[in-house]
């Protein structure tokens, strides 16, 4: 019966929490129903310490609504990659420039803490327990089973955002019903294991925290984030099945062993009883879920409900965070008219997730392949070089990506662009010796 | 309690009920349960009276058990594309060698008696009004419910196969649950509209019933396949939204009749009254959907529900079909282990279903576009020639698809080879003049 504006967010994920408070800076009354129980009150276990990197775009977002600085103790920078070689050379190659990094953050913490300004910064209501069990998109209307009273409860609001993740319930239940919905989840070969690296026992890191460290080994990878508490947290990407290295083959404890013995030297000697703590990770699966249209009627798709995307360019929670940007300045733009709001924001920011996903998984070979290749190494060296001479005129892809609000899907463009050039550039004899030269310099300059 | 091997099909259309037919040729008891009524009971609908093309792939799956002559005298064969030209010239191009059609049957019709067939040569009980609800695909456990007294039911059996079209509940239901299940439902920028085109007052065909007729206009077409009663199901194929002819812009009477008077002047003579019918049949979307694997535990999806297609080669039907085909090849090699029979099923067949897929788009624009273009129309005859000339050394891609048994993968591959050795022929300096000559039948052989 109130006149008061109302939103209802269905997840109080890192997307939803995020969004809570932008809407109630426009004056929403906001209810969250979040399917799980309140994490904040709940164990996190080491097995889910999944670590996230906050960029560029996850920063803006933030402080749109100035609460980046409450995220900012949780975060750990990481100036550029680590490379660990089989013999246990290490190589590193930065990000960016000297200042810039990603920030190594652990999911359960922050969202813990964006559940905190969802409460607080957002005034949101949050109902833990709730599953989404149906959606009438149309009227704005959902039905929710309270997993605790195992009551059917419904509820109602001017508009509906559904920040419910990779599998949302209001995509499935909703959205992928209608007539004309595009909709494709495609699993990758490739799982993932995450193993804990602990502290040293005095608390101290056993390796760089301020590096994203990475064992490329071509078809598979390990990588390693650092935690607050002197951990890191470990990831084997690799074939689910498919010859020696798949996930398929190591099922014994010796192969396990022998197999980290053998092809992630330095890592073993950190953690000889690695073999032992294997199966204590559960071997997940990765998968690109795209759709379209991101709306129907009241309710519109934000986050991994609407692009979910492989973890390899760091982009899913950034890209997330970027959707309330665009919502929030398309709201401005149309005067909060709805029906006008979500139209533009499927059309305009389709092509932005396409493009996200498209990177991630580009940058899949570049992590555990490319990165390993000295004439790869030598190219973003130059790039590096023309950029920080030119910068109006050169932004390297990745930094693009990172450290820019550029959209994913003119990033992408630009950097294929680039690398038609590049490609030129890396065909001059004798490259390796000469790329230090103002002349190289100037034949990119030329090419532009 | 009994010890008698049994069977659910899910879903009584065309796969389910042939599907039927071999499962009790093999001493299955056979349990079909069906969302909607029985169509044998109910008014078909002129609204409703799409025309299928049955050819060889869907022949071969019937005779295998005995039940092609009990479709026969549904089929009207089609010998041919018959062009209709703006300025309402005919010209006609055979599908194949003289004897050889593709058959025209109405969708209705044949599914009904594909449901006696069921029942009779299948000794198959069928539930109508029974909705899946859900599926335990471990365990070979559907749950439905009965529409009619709404109570739900429970059954289980030694195999289920999942003949529930492109909608499939129980792709939906269970293996869209699944990790690692991919799915893909993309709808084309198209629609269609269905229109009946009645007999001549004396009950005789207003155009050649022998022929399937086509209004090639580029970016959209009309088409018309003949139904017994003397009618010709027509359906206009053309863009939801865009531009001037579009299904968005068709929105007044007057922009309809002016529409088809301009178009399809012949048409319109024939139909003056086309604007009245207009709105009697419901705008319908299209779309392709995939997804893999197509089996889990004791389930299998067969047909569309495996391998949605848009109808441009009409091989919907008949790559159902072929499914039966294939599963009860793989029944016998197998000895009904059915995890093994499933598991090479899934492999073996996932391929010719996406060929299957791709060659339905691809010849979208053959039918709308290319066969107005007297190169195209060209090119075809050369093919026919030397086909006719060598037929073990070549097949025509339409006979591969349409005239043989010929894997749908493998003749998309071959027909790929043979394009890149016609677009040489046809730059041939005067090929219109020289074509029909013996020295282009050894130029096209020497570069075989």
């Amino acid at each position: 019966m109130s006149t008061e504006k109302s939103a209802i967010i269905v997840g109080a994920g890192l997307v939803g929490s995020l969004w809570a408070v932008y809407l109630s800076k426009a004056g929403y009354k906001v209810t969250i129903y979040e399917r799980r129980s309140d994490i904040r009150k709940a164990e996190i276990s080491a097995g889910k310490s999944i670590n996230l990197a906050l960029s560029v775009r996850g920063w803006t977002a933030l402080d749109a609504v100035g609460v980046g600085d409450k995220i900012r103790d949780l975060a750990i920078p990481m100036y550029g990659r680590m490379m660990h070689s089989t013999e246990g050379e290490l190589s590193f190659q930065p990000y960016g420039q000297e200042d810039q990094a990603i920030y190594s953050i652990s999911r359960g913490g922050v969202n813990a803490r964006m559940m905190d300004i969802a409460e607080h910064e957002g005034n949101a209501t949050i109902h833990y327990n709730h599953q989404c069990t149906g959606v009438d998109l149309e009227d704005g209307k959902i039905r929710l089973l309270n997993k605790e009273t195992n009551e059917t409860v419904y509820d109602q609001a001017d508009v509906v955002f559904a920040c419910d993740g990779a599998f949302s319930a209001v995509r499935y239940k909703g959205m992928q019903k209608l007539d004309r919905f595009d909709f494709s989840q495609d699993f990758i070969d490739d799982g993932y294991r995450e193993i804990l690296l602990p502290a040293n026992e005095d608390g101290s890191y056993k390796l760089d925290k301020n590096a994203l460290h990475i064992w490329p080994r071509g078809r598979f990878m390990l990588i390693a984030l650092a935690n607050e508490d002197g951990s890191f947290t470990c990831t084997l990407f690799m074939p689910f099945d498919g010859g020696e290295n798949s996930f398929k083959s190591l099922n014994t404890k010796e192969k396990v062993d022998s197999f980290f013995k053998e092809t992630f030297p330095d890592f073993y000697e950190m953690m000889p009883g690695i073999a032992d703590a294997w199966e204590d990770h559960p071997l997940s699966s990765l998968a690109i879920m795209r759709s379209y249209p991101w709306h129907h009627g009241k309710v519109a798709m934000m986050g991994d409900a609407a692009h979910a995307t492989v973890p390899f360019y760091g982009q899913g929670m950034n890209g997330g965070f970027e959707d309330c940007t665009v919502m929030w300045r398309l709201m401005q733009k149309h005067n909060e008219d709805w029906d006008k709001v979500f139209a533009e924001y499927s059309v305009e920011r389709k092509p932005d997730g396409d493009a996200l996903q498209d990177l991630s998984l580009y940058n899949y070979y570049v992590m555990r392949d490319y990165v390993a290749d000295p004439m790869f190494l030598l190219r973003k060296k130059i790039e590096a070089k023309f950029s920080k001479l030119y910068p109006e005129k050169w932004l390297p892809l990745y930094s693009q990506v990172t450290f820019s609000n550029i959209r994913y899907s003119e990033a992408m463009a630009s950097g294929k662009a680039q690398d038609k050039i590049m490609d030129e550039i890396m065909e001059i004899p004798n490259i390796e010796e000469v790329w230090d030269s103002q002349e190289i310099m100037d034949q990119l300059a030329e090419k532009l």
